[in-house]
């Protein structure tokens, strides 16, 4: 197969070299995966209204989110073990997203310990974020605030759509595991974890016995009263949720559906952004991630009021295609296209970008 | 073929099993079967706005259905035939049923006796509905009734769509028929029924032969009259109708459109499910059937009005494959994915649910 | 193959028997058959509210069409060259409209001339009507008008959607003509007709020679002046211009693209239906063509304000699959539907349906 | 394969004669190719509602573009390196279009310099239009503007969407390049061009090299003022935008989105054409490309405010298929479709076209 030349191509790569199971785990969503495709449907159901003789003579598109200046408005998002799609795990994809100039989020399912996370974050002078389940064990949870502090974590991002894990189930037929030498790094309840042995999916057996599905507005306000960090939460749909968020102390939201993981039928999340864009305050920072794959994807989202998006999936194909030079390249493309797509939408900065681009 | 691990995949097991008319009758839809698909595709139409941070420490699915309590609100449809499936027919359904903790409802067109089937409910000690069709002779109707309350129903279900049997081409192409051993249990105008020999789909012969087509208002009436036992008429499409079946005595409503068997193109349940919803006061109970296969299906059917759901096609897949126990798997998988998707959506009661989980 | 046991499955076993020419002729729409489909996905885009306990001891179908009873609201479209389907050709397909107890329409591009249609309606005691272009010639007009007097036809349709002739892009290909022996034999410039030899579509090129393209408002007036013969305007798709046919004379109005086979993207017949019928007073008829393929088509076009609806490509199916008996099980399979569909829409009569059956 | 009797047909036709590069970079679209499909598809979702005994005696498609008569409201648009489709290239085509008594645009991306263009359309008695690009360097823009004035151009054709070149993966995979002995003519910043050698689409790297990206409203102030032609705005999508290309002034506006090849998931020109047809006056003209194949599609753009439409591609696939015959022919085809479309319709004249024709 020939280099890939955009996001989706490649998956294709990535797919050749990885194990099935681990392709689709990655690649996987919810039951029927509705939302799924729903993520990705609809940005093509958006048209691009370009503007002309705009005079752009250069484009910008650096940003800052939640102070960190970054050089596009694209952000790493948290995903799952990334050692299972290449050898260097999470350092590849933190060091390929400091070369691109923004923020790698650590996912707490890594396979790659915080502590080593934050010696190679420090070594390159980069910042990184820190996801965040609550677990039923909050000595574990605040244990793990702790460390990602020390490890000097920039924010802790509070994922809240998974109260109980989805039913993915290419995993259950799978029955998904870690293989023999890969762990759940920061996962330390007693040493690190690998997952119970047994039928179906071993990660949504884990899940089920240490996550708390009980969490609550109060657990938000305990996350935030035990850290200085800022708290990121991600997994919102709702517009009301969204604004609780805010007084609770949340100093960001992410719309997310988890990638069409967790709740089937789900609605596609660029198609409520705009509605949680209306009730937040211009304190708060809105993000949001599904389905992301083109530069013209960055555009409608941010015209739609997202201060940046989260990439998945793509950086986790380029890690299995190409480790860390692969990440660079997945992230090096989006960028380009949205270096041109700005273009050719006449806008210079981010800043230009509203509603109007979306002939609305 | 690997076990199956939802409702849509146990349809596939029992294809394998299944004789191809007796797969084709059951899967089947009037003519070109629009009803047919749009009845799932309304589900998939409409989206879940979950909430988050709901502190969800427990979901309770229980309800009750006419006084009756069940463990979810889930129940079992009338569907015919169910030796055709399995030797161990409607009695298999019915102690999956109560195992469930749920309400099965005896087809009128069974393979088992109303007396064989109250035996054994009153055995297990579980309670069930019987199914009924209005026959040109309401003597026979009536004994039907009479034999229904000796036998221990709860409710009789009057089949109200059926005043001339839908075309189903794969059972006239199939000449389908009963095999030989095989009866309408409980149709004794002269003894247990075989289908009239002949051409073409030798239930619609018989169902032409005796039920009558000229049922109205005033047999409602009749049928409230005569038995003590609540009446629930199923297959309801309009409000008006709705509202005058409460009128003449039903104590609840099914909108179905007998799984889309029926009249071809009439509308997907879910579709008109509102609007009869709007028009019942809260004395009178409301049902929906038809293209439920998901626990997000039950969530949208409960969160538009319905207080619950019947289960057909499902309990005769499970049916085939596996006898009783593939009856329990395809009660246990829904409730499962319930509890999951009550759970994602941040709903810890039935009660809980209304409109705004599908964001309006 | 075996038997056909709806409207659709006879295409299927017409395109069996008949050469690929005709068949192409027979199905194709104009350029890229987007009318030609949509005149079908119309019906199945519209749903059937259908009425319970409606009573319905028996249903009535019989209508009039033009003070002319008919035993269902069904008439034969006219359509072109009966003889390429079968040899018994029109008067097949005249006899059995007859036992149907409906009204045969007889295309001038018949190969069975009106002499010999009127003889045997004329035996069988039936009714027909006669279909006409506009010739550039008057005379040959006014002399077609008397010779359908003459033979006794109920009414003249003047066909006014094909002032010039569809794109067929098969009938190009196939440079479709009459084989020998078949002739055009109602026209009678120079004795009957053949095709005039050369590439391309024989009849596009006869028509163009011998129609007239400009014909107008006047030319209605003028028709409508030398008969007392009542006249029907075919191919009628905006409410002004069906209003002002009824100012011009005319006693009826076909809401009709011919079939698809005219102007390709004019809209589908039944989504211009009812604002057609928001114009026309009582006094004048509606009727509708195209697509119609099953009962519940019927009850749609009757309940958005046709008075009955013609058939055209079903019945030439017949009439290839099985000659007369063909064309009459074509009939009574359509008419078998329909009172199945209206028993199941709880409507005794034709005359209960409206609106309000399609959920408006 | 037999004789292409519409456009659609040209395009196989031209598939089967052009090497595979050749056909991907005439073909193909940017990105996802989300646009290139859009175009096409909006035609097929308008109607046209047809009008009848209108007494059409015959069809005037004259028409002025900027003073030119035209013998149609079809025109052909700039499109590059026609030497790739036959040795015969842009004159064949300039030819043909002659013959067809319409403008041909010259591409500045031309195999046929802007001088021998001219002196055949000298010798032949047409006229002809020039397309630009606005280069970095504007000596090297204004030197061009010079020779199309002295080689006879009646108008300017200023592209202003392509400030960055599309994403069109084919021609990256393909590494696009002109074949030894082919050259962009016109291009004489140092003797005529050849791309620069390298990976990825060549014309893409020439394109980034010597157009400027920045150009600005002041940009076409200065064309406008450098040169007494008319200048033409190409690439409009936004009413705003052609608003005020006539206050910078330009004579008309084309709605354009390159044929789907520059920003992807930009609107179906035709969905927009109206808003920008509501804001210009009636000084200025308004064309639209995109999609167009057939007669209906030239009809719905007049309807929508069109003045006249430009043909790109099936140019391009009837110079492949058969040099200047093959033009000639797609030019007629479609000739004849609009003819036939417009009686049909009931309209003698263009300017009988407007929206009522689109049912609105």
């Amino acid at each position: 197969m020939s280099k890939p030349i955009n996001l989706l191509e490649f998956e294709n790569a990535a797919r050749e070299r990885l194990p099935a199971a681990v392709y689709d785990y990655y690649r996987g969503g919810a039951m029927d995966e509705v939302t799924l495709r729903e993520n990705r449907a609809a940005y093509s159901r958006r048209a691009l209204h370009y503007r002309v003789l705009a005079g752009v003579d250069r484009v910008d598109t650096t940003s800052r989110v939640l102070g960190i200046p970054v050089s596009m408005p694209v952000l790493v998002a948290p995903t799952a073990f990334h050692k299972l799609a290449h050898p260097d795990g999470e350092l590849a994809s933190l060091r390929a997203a400091a070369r691109a100039g923004t923020v790698f989020t650590l996912s707490s399912l890594s396979n790659t310990s915080l502590e080593d996370a934050g010696r190679v974050a420090a070594e390159i002078g980069t910042r990184f974020w820190f996801q965040l389940y609550i677990y039923k064990d909050r000595g574990v949870t605040e244990a793990l605030v702790r460390r990602a502090e020390a490890a000097g974590a920039a924010a802790i991002v509070l994922t809240v759509d998974a109260v109980v894990w989805g039913t993915r189930e290419a995993d259950t037929r799978n029955n998904f595991r870690l293989p023999d030498g890969l762990y759940v790094e920061n996962l330390t309840v007693a040493g690190k974890q690998a997952f119970p042995p047994g039928p179906g999916s071993g990660l949504k057996a884990y899940v089920t016995e240490h996550f708390d599905p009980a969490i609550g507005w109060r657990d938000l306000d305990w996350l935030c009263s035990v850290t200085k960090l800022p708290v990121i939460v991600k997994g919102v749909c709702r517009p009301e949720d969204a604004k609780r968020c805010t007084e609770h102390g949340a100093r960001a939201v992410v719309v997310s559906n988890h990638g069409g993981r967790q709740l089937d039928t789900s609605p596609a999340t660029l198609d409520v952004l705009a509605s949680v864009a209306a009730v937040l305050d211009s304190e708060t920072e809105l993000y949001v991630d599904g389905g992301i794959r083109r530069g013209t994807d960055v555009v409608k989202a941010l015209a739609l009021g997202a201060r940046a998006v989260l990439l998945g999936r793509p950086v986790l194909w380029g890690l299995a295609a190409g480790g860390e030079s692969g990440v660079t390249e997945v992230l090096e493309l989006l960028r380009r296209e949205l270096v041109d797509v700005l273009a050719l939408c006449g806008c210079r900065t981010l800043a230009e970008l509203d509603a109007a681009v979306l002939g609305s």
